[in-house]
């Protein structure tokens, strides 16, 4: 008997039958005892549906109002999946972002919550009601509707659950948990059954699409006890906790891959204190997100600056230094877009210099070359081309997974 | 130079050309140097197919739950609309009905309103925006959004409009005024240049379908200047007010029509005190509005009372006389759907018996056969044969708008 926080994404209410399937999931919970707050996402399609018809009439709306337009999207799943509750004989109410009490920032589009006031939701659950809660938004100090931006609705299950002080927070998704790697590149991966919230985080914001960071984060910082499961198997998912109990066998706990990237290197630069400071605050202030770094030894009075950004910032990341190449210096810029981050992950891994070497080594034999590396106490990237991504992850999960030499190391 | 409220309806907004249409005219009358307040329903079809989304999933779902759901129709609108005005280049905002103050009863798919808190309209305003307000809806004393049924949405622009002390109130709708009859039906039918609110309370109460009666109510209650015009045309509309200063030829502004009525007759009553009370006590009980009533002259000791109700309403008005069968003491009842209502409204109407006399003729001429009639200071209705109702709305109308005798009566 707690309380249970149960996020669902927007395939799993894409249509009257999954709505019935989640309104099932929900009412077992609440038949087993549970206090149960409820998190839905925009049913399906219906955000890029209503961002086609907002492009139709404005190529380039405002931000607060498209936040108006596409929190309807929410509000739609959340009644409709209240309304399956209903049907099932069970007492329900749902709630918008402002109705439950969601106080964020006022950046449209991107809102980051600021704190929850629970107060209504208490009063629903007191009087044993069910709550459909509407992911993905809330309202910020003017009285206007704010959208979290990307992962929105995983963020709002979390903020939930850290105020109301959930015994569990479920992430239904349409995988049924953590896997060593995506299962649609590598067949033998296989489901963790608990990640720690750090691996969980470097998984999440190596593309492995589960969880998104920011909702990891937070339950990181709130110890959120996280379950990703699947609304469709009924299986057991993965538990993302603070620390893991059972030792899993691998210092590796998953590979992950990330196509979003482009490199850009900036080619004879000055060998002078400064220059890395200049670009990166540059880009910093453009709100453009640098990930791996790699600076060239200089040669003589020269040296050349790489480092990765989203793909969709390559373009005005490049914009922004070439009308700065003055104040920076520097002779030529590049942009590879045909570039992959693959990664492996690991609590154990910075104790076991062994792991890097192994993936190197897997690398290598498969004959993939490495562009760029980058470690961290719980992970591994390198940079590889485009095309060698898949492979990358096939045969380092091979390394890791089926080679009996690396399961003690 | 003043504040004009604005109302537009589904068809007005139904796809991004007409919304940009829409645009243009609020657009149009902000250069001029006017306040705008804008109050739109929800795009064409979309409540529609809200509806039918909820019939999927729960054939009964809670009002409560079917306003959350119903409240987005007029949310995408207001939002697209203000993209569309923002494209043209001007300040706006998009609010909806609880951002906008709208405070409304509980009474969840039929709310009423209770007042505007005007608040952050007029800070809107101060800033020189246009404001959009979602029509149809508000929210309640406990925070949930409420839908105001039928003609919500002009029901909203006339609060906002008494609310703010708008100079005028422009109802825009796909016909272009107020006309003697239904164009469609008398081609001969005109547009009427200016209606008294009592006028216009009769034509929109007997089914004219340009206002609704909650909103005439309402504007004569707080003196709205409302006007009546087409979002396609472009001509000017009908003016209602409360006294009409240019002499209307005719003592008869309008011949109206309404289909939605079944009539039901209560036969072999006692002719004793109180029956009638005990009928139409039990029928406003059960929420169930009575229209015409008639009482036969008693014959011995028995009498007949008809009476007209909504077509929806005909079905459970039967069934609970039928249960009280033994309470009002009645030997048959019979329900004849097969009706239509015909009226014809006029201010100078109660000053001049020709008038009345003048419709019973033409329907007379026509061997047109009067089932009821019913009279008021401002209009005379028969109660006609279904069959029989375009015919009478086209006899009256040439009756007095065509023939020379008539004009000055």
């Amino acid at each position: 008997m707690g309380l249970i926080v149960q996020k669902f994404g927007g395939s799993s209410v894409a249509d009257a039958d999954k709505l019935r399937n989640v309104a099932r999931i929900i009412t077992e919970t609440y038949r087993r005892g549970h206090k149960v707050v409820v998190v839905l996402s925009a049913q399906g399609d219906t955000t890029d549906d209503l961002i086609a018809k907002a492009q139709e009439i404005n190529r380039r709306p405002s931000k607060r109002e498209m936040d108006m337009l596409l929190s309807t999207g929410e509000q739609i799943s959340c009644s409709l999946c209240a309304m399956a509750i209903e049907a099932m004989g069970y007492p329900v109410v749902s709630l918008t972002g402002w109705q439950a009490g969601v106080q964020s920032n006022s950046a449209y589009g991107n809102a980051r919550i600021k704190r929850v006031d629970t107060q209504r939701i208490l009063n629903e659950l007191d009087r044993r009601c069910i709550v459909i809660v509407t992911g993905f938004q809330g309202i910020n100090k003017y009285g206007d509707i704010t959208t979290l931006g990307r992962g929105g609705s995983d963020t709002s299950a979390v903020a939930l659950a850290a105020s109301l002080h959930a015994d569990l927070c479920q992430i239904y998704t349409d995988v049924d948990g953590v896997y060593t790697a995506d299962p649609r590149l590598v067949p033998q991966a296989h489901k963790l059954a608990e990640i720690t919230f750090d691996e969980m985080l470097e998984l999440a914001t190596l593309g492995a699409q589960v969880l998104h960071n920011r909702s990891v984060e937070m339950a990181k910082r709130y110890n959120v006890n996280l379950e990703v499961l699947s609304s469709f198997s009924g299986n057991p998912g993965t538990q993302v906790k603070e620390v893991v109990k059972t030792m899993e066998k691998s210092h590796v706990s998953g590979i992950a891959k990330d196509k979003n990237i482009a490199r850009l290197a900036l080619v004879d630069l000055a060998d002078e204190p400064g220059i890395a400071f200049r670009i990166f605050s540059l880009l910093s202030k453009n709100n453009i997100n640098v990930d791996i770094i790699l600076q060239s030894i200089g040669r003589g009075d020269k040296k050349d600056i790489s480092f990765t950004v989203a793909k969709s910032d390559a373009e005005a990341a490049k914009k922004i230094l070439e009308e700065n190449r003055d104040y920076i210096g520097f002779n030529s810029i590049d942009v590879n877009e045909n570039v992959a981050k693959v990664s492996i992950v690991g609590a154990g891994m910075i104790n076991n210099p062994g792991v890097a070497a192994g993936m190197f080594e897997a690398l290598f034999s498969a004959g993939i070359n490495i562009h760029m590396i980058s470690t961290s106490e719980i992970k591994v990237s390198v940079l590889v081309d485009l095309e060698d991504a898949d492979r990358a992850v096939q045969v380092t999960h091979n390394k890791f997974f089926n080679d009996p030499a690396m399961q003690n190391n």
